[in-house]
């Protein structure tokens, strides 16, 4: 199984246009991240995610000329759909997908810059509620949240993540701690211009599941 | 939509043998159920038991003659797999599948059986928390149970329920019961012979998820 930290992100172009194609390639690897987290209870994200890639996939397989970039698909979807427009098509897979992106950026970049529970400094749920609560939380109703707040007692120690991170690869943790460095540079700029892009377009909402 | 009520299971045969071919058609309206309870928190749940479906109509498919009854698939797993089973194949698919078939009978038992939260009497929170105890909880690690206890929020009420029952039909919420109570004769019988099946061919597993 290919390792997702091998799966670099392309540069982004001067311009912040995100080619559909490449995009899709590389986060075809990040479901993968869901099995790090080593327990079947994270599958309905994984499939939640998945569903997403899916979705966008099928949009630009109609017409990879057409919907070449990622903002490309949101400029055509709005003038197709109207006023159904901004929750509908691949425009919501990509808003839903980049709050999960954000999610996994946010915890890998607390897990580098080291941030750790003095209590518990082998485990990560720190890092994963300040992700969550960054990422989703405000886009999950109570009942959401309360599955979360349970769910996150699944998540497995700090040395366990990073050695399932680095899977078939025997590296020391400083060196996988390097290499999500390194995958984490060109990650977060996708993320962020994604986000950009949703802010520039008006094409964010803030409704609850 | 097909109304799964409507699907009656068929009799058992004195011998109690189970037809797959029978067994996996009735099966195939019950993820429905799943969306009668209105909330896509419930959506993984619906996913599993859908996964566990495909998977002994696989193995059916496979050879239709050789499987041609629940019994005769269990046996010849059984020879095939020797001490991997019975926790492979197909045997473990019916052997998940038969409990949510189980939490299914109970919440229409009591429902039927008029069971209520006399201060909630519009809730169906009791119903649904039986239903789990008598069925699953066992077989949940304390993770699960904890996003159960969570997820239970997400029901309908009583008479929403008894509506989505009885779905594109406006019956009264009698009729509705009525259905139920016919519906529950062949259903408890086929899950009950499943059950038995198990355990006499030694085939249950009481291991935790
Ligand atoms: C026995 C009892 C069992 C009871 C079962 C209870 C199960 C509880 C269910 C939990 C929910 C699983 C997560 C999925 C949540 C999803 O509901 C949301 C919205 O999902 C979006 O909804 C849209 C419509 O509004 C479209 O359908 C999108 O689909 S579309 O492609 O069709 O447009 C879809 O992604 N996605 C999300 O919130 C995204 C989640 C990303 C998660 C990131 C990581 C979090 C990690 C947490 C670590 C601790
Ligand atoms: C943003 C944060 C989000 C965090 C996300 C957290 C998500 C939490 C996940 C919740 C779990 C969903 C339910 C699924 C549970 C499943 O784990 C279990 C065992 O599932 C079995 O496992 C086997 C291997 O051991 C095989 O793979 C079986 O598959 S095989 O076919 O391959 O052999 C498979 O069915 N099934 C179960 O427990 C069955 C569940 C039936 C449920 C019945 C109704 C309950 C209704 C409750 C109403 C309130």
């Amino acid at each position: 199984m290919a390792l997702f930290l091998d799966q670099q992100f392309a540069p982004l172009p001067d311009t912040n246009e995100i080619a559909t194609k490449t995009f899709l390639e590389s986060v075809s690897h990040l479901p993968h991240f869901f099995d790090c987290l080593g327990s079947k209870v994270f599958a309905p994200i994984k499939a939640d995610i998945n569903g997403n890639i899916t979705k966008i996939k099928a949009v630009y397989d109609s017409d990879p000329v057409k919907y070449e970039t990622l903002q490309q698909i949101l400029l055509i979807e709005k003038s197709i759909y109207g006023s159904e427009w901004p929750k509908v098509g691949a425009t919501l897979a990509l808003m839903w997908l980049k709050r999960g992106l954000r999610f996994i950026q946010i915890l890998l970049q607390s897990l580098v810059d080291d941030e750790r529970d003095e209590d518990n400094p082998d485990l990560i749920r720190i890092n994963i509620t300040k992700a969550y609560e960054q990422a989703l939380k405000r886009y999950h109703g109570w009942i959401v949240q309360k599955v979360f707040k349970a769910a996150q007692y699944a998540a497995p120690c700090r040395s366990d993540f990073l050695k399932a991170l680095s899977k078939d690869q025997e590296v020391a943790e400083e060196e996988c701690l390097t290499k999500v460095r390194q995958f984490l540079i060109n990650f977060t700029a996708t993320v962020d211009a994604v986000y950009e892009m949703y802010s520039v377009m008006n094409a964010e909402l803030d409704y609850l599941v």
